[in-house]
């Protein structure tokens, strides 16, 4: 139950948002949600991390290869899918524990008589350019089936087409599809493999072969008997140029992809399946998080690491994971700071290989950040809004379309959104506290640090009157409020841009001075060190008002008009308008798209008191209208916070549930904008794990201080700090660590406002609140 | 015919552009030019200068008082109103050299027999108080003539209502409407009398009068003759409040208005008309310029000329000139920088008490302009961008209306063009130069200059790695492109305000130490002098590309689509739409709403060389829309700087006819915008005297460089500089100046880039182009 997400019925109006939800994928790639006869007009769709292409003037956006396990049953001449024929009875199911997607149907074929239809597969963990599926057929009465099954090569495009040169064909008994990328000439290729459950059943198959523009298909005709149940299994494999430059020898995707449906069919489904369930297991050994006393919450939290454990990039340090994972190309399939803000935070405490994996992307895309500093006039890096494969910004100016006009609609995400070159050295230092590696700067780190502070150096002006330097026309998270002066946000994280810039220094010089002064020479011509250190001297960044604590989110929001949520709401005359941009309803009042202000506070919550942080939860909590899926969890995390942990509990079931309910927002303007929601996904872990069991970790200890929601008697997980293992159980009562034998070091935990406590390799720690503290 | 505007036939259509076209007026009030038996629905209106009020939540804007001239006459039961009976025949027209209004209009009464109505009025030039109108009736046959004649009290009001608590009453023979306005509890009084035109005829006249809120009727029975003139006079007098606060002991405005139209009736018609005129005789003598050789050209001139004396405060130093003239309530009554700019130039050379009125009003709205600055958080003064009485804005954050929701816009006028602070300065510095009264520094002109240019240091940044001061976030004359950074036409004018106020400093040190020890004292802690020198010696002004010669209207404008006017002119979707504001058309391409790099030029005309002038004129011309009626002007007298002033001719006539015409923009959004140009009418005169004849005084010398157009042959006319007064004839051949016998000194001038010569009391100089310069 806890670790399975399952629906009774087909409802044709679930069809895109369960494609989103029972999403599976293996990091290489994202395999829809949709039953198998589904196509492109149901968002079928097999997305490739990494692969981006531009057709035309469009959008730039990821490839979705073909679909290599697409296929359609009839009975009788009775097509059984859900999209023709009614079904008498339909589950679609995810187990969440092994990443296997399930379906049965149960279609009627004449008076009485029945055909039921299962098929499950997955995206093997094991081998990441495999999927496999596992088909049975059984009939009550004797009938005449004719399936089509193969690789469906009309894809799913937003801004296609991107397969240019689509050609079919076979390869003994594989059937092969090939493309070319229109942008950048790279080979993308599919093969399909479909192997019969027995020798006798296997001759009783006709088939013949349909080859057209990419799409290739067997027809299939058994004469099916009454009882008796036919099994078949079908392998995919998928490869791109991409795959292949290192090792050229190796063939070509079209190739190597045979070659990878051969072997997987010699490997057997049941091998197969039993390699990915491996991988899973240990996923999962080092993620699961269990909370106790609430089952609906566990299973969201469950699916929600679920879902970023299925995008997660786990060989690839060039690819990092886009805002809606692998779910289709919206958001042109782009990273956005969702990943170091609402995503590293799960990877760093659970599996630092793949925070490494993230944050070197990040490294391997300076270089467009280099350009986009450059193309605006400014020094060093400004990190891409929407960054893809070169880390030049996919973020066009124009980004949505007036739903009152049909006009595009400027926009300043691509603009003035700085915030995410700080963001980068947020992520890459929380990197370099949680793993205790330095090495990352050496590997380019350090400059990454050093150009983003470069950057923010060339974008502050200095106020002569008011003798400081400040960060003005700047968008912060709440994009409803663009181009505002001093956004309280952004500026604390200039700031920690700057502490950081100067803390690497120190590092590197310390660990790797070659590498150190090598750097040091080539800004010998600054801004550098010096200028760092000038400007955080002198750096504004907004603080709490004496008398009623709030921090002003830019200058002059407090002048904006003060209207509620609700009768802002009623001003609404489109549903889809957007409430920001040139007229947006909620850009001259006080409503917020996401927490802003609270999301500082979060980030530097050890700057400022409680009573600091419930005075702005309390004032911007009403003024905010989540707009964005980044927004529940932040205010989840402030509520424990403030040791109010109930006040976020709705939060935290909106954050977790997003992609169970596909409840979020659809549209803005005319742009579809639906899918999964990785930060979401993060931010649920991190308002579980970081709000309600309270864990922080600054590179020297771990601090906790549980604030659990009525329903929660503890929450049990694992966690990787400075690369040692423990074990977690935090309960109101008692928080117990079990740190693993072969740690290398003593990790200190310090519990409940406590003293920190080493806790050596093999040890258990527990540690007990101070009685008199309870309720303070 | 030089000297009259007029129309033969009466339009419907045109009742609102007549009544901006055929206005009257004297500074003191505004009368437009509508038909005696007008009302509210027609906008019949007195508008009075420098009287607001504002009702409820609405605009604040000027008062409208009653109109004391409201006469309808009907004959045998039918209504001589061309709004009821269609007139055999009709003229209305202007007399621009004595500012008389007249109409005539024949009825038919009956089978071929008619009533001829004449009547004709102004406002008198010599008692500012006093509307005067006189009648004739003229029947074939015998008939009963009733008249309606007394005062409407029934306002139009854009914003209103203003009058509270009318009341209507008889003093006498007088009739008198009064009011007090609902804001500041101003009282506003008017008073009528009609008179007949012989004892004989007065006998025949039975009244009848009814008095309802503020509104006050004479039913006036005549039995008619055939053959017989009747003749009446009508006398109104407006006083408010504002009139009677120097000296109360000549009474209230009800006792002042009856006394004055008392007085009127006393002296006659004839009597107030005589005075009228030579007042007005006076003015222009001082201000007529003769075009010789165009007199469709000729003709646009004068009545520009004719349009700017009707408005100009001539007595009192608490009023300016408002955007709409004294034509109604469009655009709040409010000065605009329109004033400064574009009108202020046309006062100095031919009046410069009323130039010192215009600026002494600056100067008394300062602790507004203060105001002002104080709220945004910055130093010094930051003048109203829609000034009224208190110098307080009168700009509203949403100033338009969105076409397409009808929502309000929000719009950066009054918060970003801090280019009006400068555009004060400008006019007060120009002032000095031209009259050399120093004496207005002393008054407060001093103050003025340096809390304006404190107000910039507070508004500027230092860029750290560019070492300058930039000027960001504003809006320049271009308004369809707000908040931008680095907008030539604003820094240029910082850095003449910061220029200026180190040279007031200096003047005022001279000539008036105490006044300057005072002032110094008051800014010993800064930002003054030096910080004006730093900032002077590091702010950057955007210069001529070395390649193009082209300087960018602001920061990355040239990365704005480059579209063209006609083909932005075919996306537009609503006639009435803004192009500016949040999602307007132009916003995100180079299209201009009007002269803003070009007006630069044309201010610091000497510092850039005519190749960099013509490569703007060139590059921004076709770009520009010209939806401000500021913008022709400037390329009309761009083009003649460049020597080139026929390509500008059909923006000069453009100007010089814009409320002959009346073929303006009317709407802005679903703002009604329409009313008298008084910054277009000063335009004419800058164009045709700054441009095609080509005078420049620097203060010591005038500079003449003629460019005429096609068809003129000679420009003649007065001006003042100095105080000494020169007539001046400028052709293509020869200039003459003329200096006035009783001039105090001698002024040099200098024509076609000749050496300057001085020109002593009663001297004529003639100066010759050097024979080889033509042509080049």
């Amino acid at each position: 139950m806890d670790w399975t997400v399952s629906e009774q019925s087909f409802e044709p109006g679930r069809i895109t948002a369960n494609g989103n939800k029972y999403m599976t994928g293996n990091g290489y790639m994202g395999f829809r949600g949709v039953l198998e006869e589904f196509r492109k007009e149901q968002l079928a769709a097999v997305t490739l991390a990494g692969v981006y292409d531009k057709s035309g003037s469009q959008w730039r956006e990821p490839v979705n290869a073909p679909n290599g396990l697409y296929t359609v049953v009839s009975a009788n001449g009775c097509k059984l899918s859900v999209l023709e024929t009614r079904p008498l009875a339909h589950t679609q199911s995810l187990d969440l524990r092994s990443a296997i997607h399930r379906r049965e149907t149960v279609f009627e074929i004449g008076e009485g008589e029945r055909v039921t239809l299962t098929a499950e597969r997955f995206a093997s963990m094991d081998q990441l350019h495999l999927l496999a599926a596992k088909w049975t057929l059984h009939c009550t009465a004797d009938c005449r089936i004719e399936m089509t099954t193969g690789i469906d090569g009309r894809v799913w495009d937003i801004n296609g087409p991107h397969l240019l040169e689509q050609q079919s064909g076979s390869a003994g008994e594989a059937l092969l599809s090939t493309a070319v990328t229109g942008e950048l000439g790279l080979p993308v290729a599919v093969a399909e493999l479909t192997v019969f459950g027995s020798a006798e059943q296997a001759k009783r198959v006709a088939a013949v072969i349909e080859l057209d523009k990419g799409t290739a298909l067997r027809h299939i005709t058994i004469e099916a008997k009454a009882g008796e149940t036919y099994t078949w299994w079908k392998y995919a494999a998928v490869y791109t140029g991409l795959d292949t430059e290192d090792n050229p020898a190796e063939g070509g995707p079209d190739e190597r992809a045979v070659r990878a449906v051969r072997a997987a069919a010699a490997t057997g489904y049941a091998g197969l399946l039993e390699t990915h369930r491996r991988k899973w297991e240990e996923r999962w050994s080092r993620s699961d998080c269990v909370i106790e006393g609430d089952e609906e919450a566990q299973l969201a939290l469950r699916y929600s690491i679920y879902q970023l454990l299925i995008i997660s990039p786990t060989l690839s340090e060039r690819v990092s994971i886009p805002a809606r994972g692998l779910s289709g190309q919206v958001y042109k399939g782009a990273v956005f700071w969702d990943t170091e803000m609402f995503m590293l935070p799960f990877f760093l405490h659970s599996d630092p290989r793949i925070a490494r994996n993230l944050m070197m992307y990040r490294i391997h895309t300076l270089d467009g950040a280099r350009r986009k500093a450059a193309e605006y006039g400014y020094l060093g890096a400004f990190y891409a809004w929407e960054s893809q494969d070169s880390g030049d910004d996919a973020c066009t100016l124009f980004n949505v379309n007036d739903v009152f006009t049909g006009r595009p609609m400027r926009t300043y995400f691509r603009d003035k959104q700085v915030h995410i070159s700080a963001d980068v050295v947020h992520g890459l230092w929380q990197y370099i506290l949680f793993t205790g590696d330095d090495s990352i700067l050496a590997d380019g780190g350090a400059e990454v640090i050093w150009e983003c502070a470069r950057f923010f150096y060339s974008y502050a002006y200095y106020n002569p009157v008011k003798k400081r330097y400040e960060i003005l026309d700047v968008t912060g998270p709440d994009e409803y409020h663009e181009r505002v002066n001093n956004n309280a946000f952004t500026s604390a994280m200039v700031q920690e841009t700057l502490k950081i810039a100067l803390q690497a220094a120190k590092r590197l010089q310390d660990k790797y001075p070659a590498v150190y002064n090598g750097l040091a020479e080539a800004y010998a011509d600054g801004p550098f060190l010096d200028e760092f250190t000038a400007m955080l001297a002198q750096l504004y960044v907004p603080q709490p008002d004496p008398e009623t604590l709030v921090i002003e989110q830019f200058d002059r929001y407090l002048q904006l008009e003060d209207v509620s949520l609700a009768e802002l709401k009623t001003r609404v005359i489109h549903p889809n308008e957007y409430w920001g941009g040139g007229n947006g309803l909620a850009t001259t009042t006080g409503i917020l798209k996401q927490a802003d202000v609270v999301l500082m506070l979060h980030l530097f919550r050890d700057s400022f008191s409680r009573e600091v942080k419930r005075a702005n939860w309390e004032f911007y909590e009403p003024r905010t209208e989540h707009g964005s899926s980044l927004s529940a969890c932040i205010y989840a995390m402030g509520a424990a916070d403030i040791g109010l942990p109930d006040w976020g509990y709705p939060y935290f079931m909106r954050t977790a549930t997003i992609d169970l309910t596909g409840e979020s927002k659809q549209y803005v303007g005319d742009l579809y904008i639906g899918g999964t929601h990785p930060a979401a996904n993060g931010g649920a872990w991190m308002a579980a794990v970081l709000g309600y069991a309270g864990l922080q970790f600054d590179g020297e200890a771990a601090r906790l201080q549980p604030a659990l929601p009525q329903g929660w008697s503890a929450v049990e997980l694992p966690v990787v700090l400075r690369g040692n293992s423990f074990r977690l159980r935090i309960s109101r009562e008692e928080i117990a660590v079990t740190a693993a034998p072969d740690n290398s070091e003593a990790v200190s935990f310090a519990g409940f406002g406590g003293e920190a406590v080493p806790c050596p390799p093999g040890a258990i720690l527990e540690l007990a609140p101070p009685s008199n503290q309870r309720g303070a």
